[in-house]
């Protein structure tokens, strides 16, 4: 699929700097592009890399536009014209629609006809498979869950009975919903399990990552919210509900009964507390420990977690406590010095 | 399945306070529950939702027995009574007993006539599933494996060969049990593998949450101790051992050797060196890195961890650390504007 | 097998300090060990459970040849020779060659004659399955991949499309690679998928740890250098590049575009975010984050990460912040008596 520059600069809204006609192939990385390749300088820490690169073209913000040597794609948000352009150039294949022979479909399960069950699929009573969804090799459905319209389970997912996934949502291999929450009470020194009898509700436009997992309400619902996107090595509580739009990076963790508003931001490994409310556009910096709710819109980091200007000061302020001690030390033998002389 | 207050309040050891016929037919939470669910009011965070709660009745300890504006159950102990009122309300059914037809079985296998087999499941030469045992969908139990009456183990579990798992355990989606320990020797530069020829042995009602891996000793037994919890996605190294009744939070992880006591607990991401000794009853919090080992009863914090008090201390003092600055640096100005004084 | 501790030594170039015809039948722990068993002392921590121990030889190393009380068979490198005479009494059985009837397996596939197929696993177009490759059960192979000779995928890996394992590595239960990088572009504040076409290349004799994950580059590739060892949970993100020979210890994890260079160690817990330089020979600490590039040679610990000698001291002081407060009001309260003195 060959395209010019000025087709995909119409594509996403943009202008060529340079040759118009320029023939594109495909979207390479700076080291390996070459004439027929679009590449692309988003971050300057790749300028030089940009600078030797052989690429026939870059695409690239406003904000370097004077970037010189090549022909440029300028685009008012590069990263978005690179998703339309990818998506463009790569349009993705969906298998055919049908259920594999080895599949094994329970009676009262309801696969729609333009649906794909990859080989040893299993999907069991009551559950019902949308529109274009694709189930590939061996994902596990159990009883009365619901799979929305163009979802996508990669090979192995796993969703325990009652689990309900909204459309155009996308789980990566491994991923696990609705499995028990932690929940056991103490008698005499044992820990006695509370039935988590709740489920998990993905709502549409999710995409969760590899070997992910979230647990059942122990009630009613664990919630993640419309367009949320999680990576992968995540674990979401119990209980938790997640806003729309949020974000959270591989290997974050949130624990039961939290509340995170839209549009959140954790971090790669962060880690929040159970019982919280994290206010709408918080973000938690990476590794960092939350033990206390965060009011909208502020960004924390730490262990504990606190506001980030202050962890920041703190954290500058730890890296000179030699120079503390030197200044102290400094001082007594100034005011011990000065008491010899007095006397 | 309709009980009343008394009921259920005879069932926990507990009493009533209001109505005590009033006929319940869920728990739900205070959000949702109407005039015929028991909800519960046992973290005083949520003191607030109960007063605008609709439930018929809360579950209440006696710290909260004066709680006004609807029918109470007092119960000893309000979580255990909360477990027991799901198990009574929610009975788990179990599947039918029997082996799918598509499931693999070698011939030199040993299944209960009353375990249940699933669909595409895998058991290896030699291994024995005991009473009552559940296999659900995709199970993998490799060779000389002994899985307990009662144990269920959910979809795409994997044991490897020579995997012991007691009675009545619950194993998570994802969970593998009796992968190769990381042990490697270096010669010049390169890492030679050191074989791993030990096996995992989890006692009696340990459960493990999703995706979370044990790997098998070197020459021996990994060992999860009876009654045992742990959540989603926690790592258990080589040779480690723990004692009954632990409970390892989420992502906790811990290293090749290392020995917990009973009763020890990990909170969500915590991590334990390896060759350490944790005494009985020592807890870890949350985010904590512990590098050297805890005496039996001690809770440690903090990267390295260290005992919780003075953790906390350090970190009060870390955010104070722009005053201290601030009083050194007046202590200067003054001895300054002294020694000028006196000149 | 029964062997003689001098048959040992030659096999690791060692020698008996002792009775040489000794015969010996399995390695165990000095605890479980009897007259026939070999045990080890390589770590000092252990001499007195070695003082204890039935074992009738211990293998050591030559810092520890004076041991008394047990023959000895001392070796340059004790624990290369270890691994050594593990595989020597244990030699690893491979199953029988062949494709398991449940396994479904395109037609446009290619699995050698001497390649192992297990049970219900899916091999799909295109990919080609290298000689003595072993499949185990469940393993799902997308599309155009490839897996060199004598690599081993335990129960239920997933390769996505187009990813490549070279020879003799060995990917544990729950693998996943090659599933979708985490990349989006915000647009009027969702999230807009960018497309990753890429791929997973894993070198060879690489061994990666149950449930670990590796996404596919947006554009080109992963890469996972020869002779790395990955450990349980750890996440790699997408155009990450590691070294050749690298360790990375459980649960740590790789932000997108960063390039580990060779010999490279993350301990256990530890992360990196992206677009980094770490050099060759590098080391992060466990439980430490690392915010910006690391020279070669380098080991840095501590959230955010510096060099090592400068984390010790800033932790050391950080626990000496109550004797500077002491110090702090100590000096306050002289001036302000030497200031009543002199009034």
């Amino acid at each position: 699929l060959t395209t010019t520059l000025a087709e995909l600069a119409q594509l996403v809204g943009g202008r060529v700097r340079g040759d118009e006609d320029r023939p594109i192939e495909a979207v390479r990385t700076l080291e390996s592009a070459g004439p027929h390749d679009l590449s692309f300088l988003t971050n300057p820490k790749y300028r030089a890399a940009a600078t030797d690169s052989a690429a026939g073209a870059l695409l690239v913000g406003e904000a370097t536009s004077d970037f010189e040597g090549t022909d440029l794609l300028v685009a008012p948000d590069p990263h978005l014209a690179l998703a339309r352009i990818l998506k463009h150039l790569h349009p993705s294949a969906r298998p055919a629609p049908g259920i594999h022979a080895s599949a094994v479909i329970d009676g009262a399960a309801v696969v729609a006809a333009s649906a794909t069950v990859g080989a040893h699929c299993v999907v069991g009573v009551g559950s019902r498979i949308g529109d274009r969804a694709v189930l590939h090799a061996g994902v596990v459905v159990e009883a009365e869950c619901e799979i929305g319209d163009d979802s996508e389970l990669h090979p192995g997912v796993v969703l325990y009975a009652r689990t309900v996934v909204g459309r155009r949502c996308m789980l990566h291999s491994g991923v696990v919903l609705g499995s028990d929450g932690f929940g056991f009470a103490e008698e005499a020194g044992t820990h006695e399990k509370i039935p988590q009898i709740g489920r998990v509700v993905v709502e549409d436009d999710v995409e969760i990552g590899a070997n992910s997992t979230v647990d059942c309400a122990m009630l009613e619902e664990t919630r993640i919210g419309a367009g949320t996107k999680i990576d992968n090595l995540v674990q979401i509580g119990h209980n938790v509900t997640i806003g729309a739009g949020s974000l959270l990076v591989a290997q974050s963790g949130i624990a039961g009964s939290t509340r995170l508003g839209k549009g959140t931001i954790l971090a790669g490994q962060a880690g929040v507390s159970g019982h919280l409310e994290i206010g709408d556009g918080a973000r938690v910096a990476a590794a960092s420990a939350v033990f206390k709710s965060v009011p909208a819109g502020v960004t924390v980091a730490g262990i504990p977690a606190r506001e980030v200007a202050a962890w920041r000061r703190e954290q500058a302020l730890v890296q000179k406590l030699a120079e503390l001690w030197r200044r102290i030390r400094a001082l007594e033998g100034r005011l011990t010095k000065e008491g010899d002389d007095r006397e």
